[in-house]
């Protein structure tokens, strides 16, 4: 969202339901814990940060580290935890404290980043980055927070003339709800795939904490949109099916005065809704829980939720005209971080995109006459799209007089035109020049879903191999939140510095391959 | 020391004695603790550090404060110990992490000094600041170092555009081995005199932790030479005698492999000597032994520690040639903080005025041949001092071509000259100009001490009041390890920042004052 568009409401105190929230409690998963150790270690000198010299990991506690010095410790891949390492000295008894500088880094292009000339919007508390003093040399050093990180890049600010230190024993205790390994690697022919698949389930595990975090590092909380896609990519792989109920009861337990679910759970005193409410994210919560009910067959939770989420379709159907959108409504979904994007079109599609879930909801519910109506309302709104959106003569969806892939992906989602001509409206998508491209691999796989939705298999899977491939061919060890190859420095929020690297919306692909959503 | 003199032995390896060392912990006093609260308030804003505007402390948790604010916290006087607060939130619920800047300061003018411009040779890991990320707003701020302090100034680095945060309970856990309020107030009817009685007292006391620290904030550790002048000034007022005992055996029982005593004692982990040896400061120890078994009468003190005393009596005398000390000893010489100054004749004088004590000493422990060994020797140094150090002409003491207050006053410490003349000498000082000024407390003790030797006893309570008095006027809470008046941006470190604003070694008046030393 652009800084503009931060929800902020005055007193806003939310709508808590304790017997939900007593069940999001009791399906709180025990975090597993993996140890784990550096693979690398480089020494660097002050000037010449780009480029360490290697040091035998067996020989580091071996090395001194000065004033200016760091050593920058690769950890393997991405993991989510919390670290250890004892300090020890070389030289004189230490006569004043160690005052270290540490960073941790998810990618390696990170720490050539200087946090103090970081002016985004977003809060620099989310830089992974401390300034800390050892008054005990040799002693431990027990960090008390969780970072998400490969690279572990320690400076010595300064220790004292008589004394430098050493470092040794270095040590992450890696947490998730889920171990990798559980889940058999793909092998389905093709290397590059095989890979996505792996950093998909990777990107995710490390995700999967307390609750689907939407990315480890920054904002380390449930947001509904993220989640519907992680819950799909979970059926598939790690099938933790309490983690899934624990967050649906989370949105449904703690929710807007009014009953609208918000968009973001905070859990880390008492579970609490952010007072952020995304018009197309609180469509995925019907979404959501119809996917988890077609993969469960839950009576508890259809008996707890349905309502809830029914009632999100109802909202949005009563704050059309004429089987339109309100402008409130579009101004309030998230859709993706392209700046400027109209959203007209894009919200509208994703009320159709969900009319069909809230048809089969409705009659698991056994309310034939909501369904019935939703069926209604669905012809009603595609009719009004198409009439409202699609211009002849450019032959494609325009939204408050802008064309833009969001706007396309979503009519087509939405099941506003004919397979054949929405299959033909796409093939043109990746060739027409935009102001206004897709900037996160969230919009991305709605674009492989109308690709797939319109039997364009083969583009799919193109796309999916040079899109996630161009991140995997840059080292990725798990997708990203923003990647838009023709603007690689891009960041939402005025600083790739505090760009998520390990991104839950990001890992769909597992998804889509285990799915069998490219077989013909 | 100038950093040129940073003492550094190679391969280092301290004499342990660990019968000593036991007794020693077994002296190591319970710290007494006090609860205390600010007791003014002040928010700054950026731009404007330098005037706060007041806040009623009642009123401080009802503000708020965003990025870039500060608050300022007043706790009345100056503390060493732990401090907690809690951190609230006013606005949306807390989206990111709260990231703080806490700087601890002894004065206030610390606070105006930016930490990132210091470029001394000390470590700039002494300088009492933190960054620190809250991750759970709200939460309780635990600090884990102990600070010395009277001033806390906390900035926000950043929150989010949704929240800004709030303190509350803002408490010091305050540390000594002794109260304050044990001692009676001097009340000697000099309203300044008895100012200066109770900062002196204060300032003891928030050195007397588990060892007699230098100071609290830096170095935080036992010095010889520090120690003698506070045990002194604790006979006249806590006489805590287990705390005097628990030293005596520290500097007995980790000490160079040659029996030399170390200058300072690291007790951080176990109890180490440091590979610093200051020949000033070495014979020290038999004056504040015999000082101490003149309290005590200890037999076993006396017979545990009394060798290894007189010991750096007879190290001393072996290495001079003709009564005169030689340029390996002086050079290893502390005196005091002022750059260049020549150390020969101070040297000298220590040992002269050491060797009194010595001879009473040698008589604790029935050997007479020893104490008219040291007596002989007495006799002799004084004569060769006055050789080689009195110029006739110029009718004052030159070491090395140097002409130094310093010098002035170990010779008439050592009993150099005759009384007469002696005072007579002294009375040129304050008049003479000199670049080689008396910098710190500790060599303005010593010049006290020359003039009451020598029956001044208006001038030395003069000088006392002016000196010292010229502190109590910038408002010290605690007197100060440097201060020349004339130089007040003084600092060996090369930085002020680093400077030690609660010294023990600056806190003699108590003893002077309460030992009687300026009745006729």
């Amino acid at each position: 969202m652009d800084v503009e568009r931060i929800s902020i409401i005055e007193d806003f105190v939310p709508k808590d339901d304790d017997a939900l929230l007593k069940k999001a409690k009791a399906y709180q998963p025990q975090l597993l814990e993996t140890t784990v150790r550096p693979i690398a270690a480089y020494r660097m000198t002050e000037g010449n940060k780009d480029c360490g010299m290697p040091i035998a990991l067996d020989a580091l506690s071996k090395q001194a580290f000065g004033a200016g010095d760091s050593v920058c410790l690769d950890f393997g891949s991405h993991w989510v935890g919390y670290c250890t390492l004892k300090v020890g000295f070389v030289g004189s008894h230490p006569d004043a404290p160690a005052y270290l500088k540490l960073q941790f880094a998810e990618v390696a292009g990170e720490l050539d980043e200087d946090a103090e000339t970081y002016r985004g919007w977003i809060s620099k508390s989310w830089i992974q980055e401390e300034h800390l003093h050892l008054d005990r040399v040799p002693g431990e050093l027990h960090l008390p927070r969780r970072y998400a990180f490969r690279y572990l890049k320690i400076t010595v600010l300064d220790t004292s003339k008589k004394y430098r230190v050493t470092f040794d024993n270095i040590v992450c205790r890696a947490v998730s709800a889920v171990e990798q390994s559980s889940v058999s690697p793909l092998r389905c022919g093709d290397p590059l795939l095989d890979r996505i698949d792996a950093i998909s389930l990777k990107t995710l595990a490390d995700c999967m904490q307390e609750v689907f975090e939407d990315g480890p590092k920054r904002d380390r909380r449930l947001w509904l949109g993220d989640f519907r896609l992680q819950a799909l990519i979970n059926y598939r792989s790690f099938r933790h099916r309490d983690l899934v109920r624990r967050c649906l009861y989370l949105f449904a337990g703690t929710r807007f005065p009014d009953d609208r679910i918000a968009a973001c759970i905070f859990t880390d005193n008492e579970a609490t809704a952010d007072d952020t409410w995304f018009s197309d994210y609180a469509l995925f919560y019907p979404i959501a829980l119809e996917e988890y009910l077609r993969e469960y067959e839950d009576a508890e939770v259809l008996h707890d939720l349905s309502e809830l989420a029914v009632l999100q379709i109802d909202r949005a159907l009563a704050s059309c005209e004429n089987g339109v959108v309100s402008q409130a409504f579009s101004d309030a979904a998230f859709i993706d971080w392209c700046p400027g994007l109209d959203k007209a079109a894009c919200a509208e599609g994703v009320l159709l995109y969900a009319l069909p879930y809230a048809i089969v909801l409705a009659n698991r519910m056994h309310d034939a006459k909501r369904a019935e109506h939703y069926a209604a309302e669905l012809a009603l709104h595609r009719a009004a799209a198409k009439r409202r959106y699609w211009n002849e003569k450019q032959r494609c969806f325009v939204s408050n007089e802008q064309v833009s892939p969001a706007a396309q992906i979503w009519m087509v989602l939405g099941g506003v035109l004919e397979t054949d001509e929405a299959a033909e409206l796409l093939s043109r998508i990746p060739q027409a020049p935009t102001d206004y491209p897709m900037v996160s691999p969230y919009m991305h796989h709605y674009y492989l879903e109308a690709l797939l939705a319109t039997g364009m298999q083969d583009v799919a899977l193109a796309h999916l191999k040079a899109y996630w491939g161009s991140m995997v061919e840059r080292d990725a060890d798990t997708f990203w939140e923003i990647w838009n190859p023709d603007a690689p420095d891009a960041s939402p929020y005025g600083g790739t510095i505090v760009n998520s690297w390990c991104h839950a919306w990001s890992c769909s692909p597992a998804y889509l391959l285990r799915s069998g959503a490219f077989s013909d």
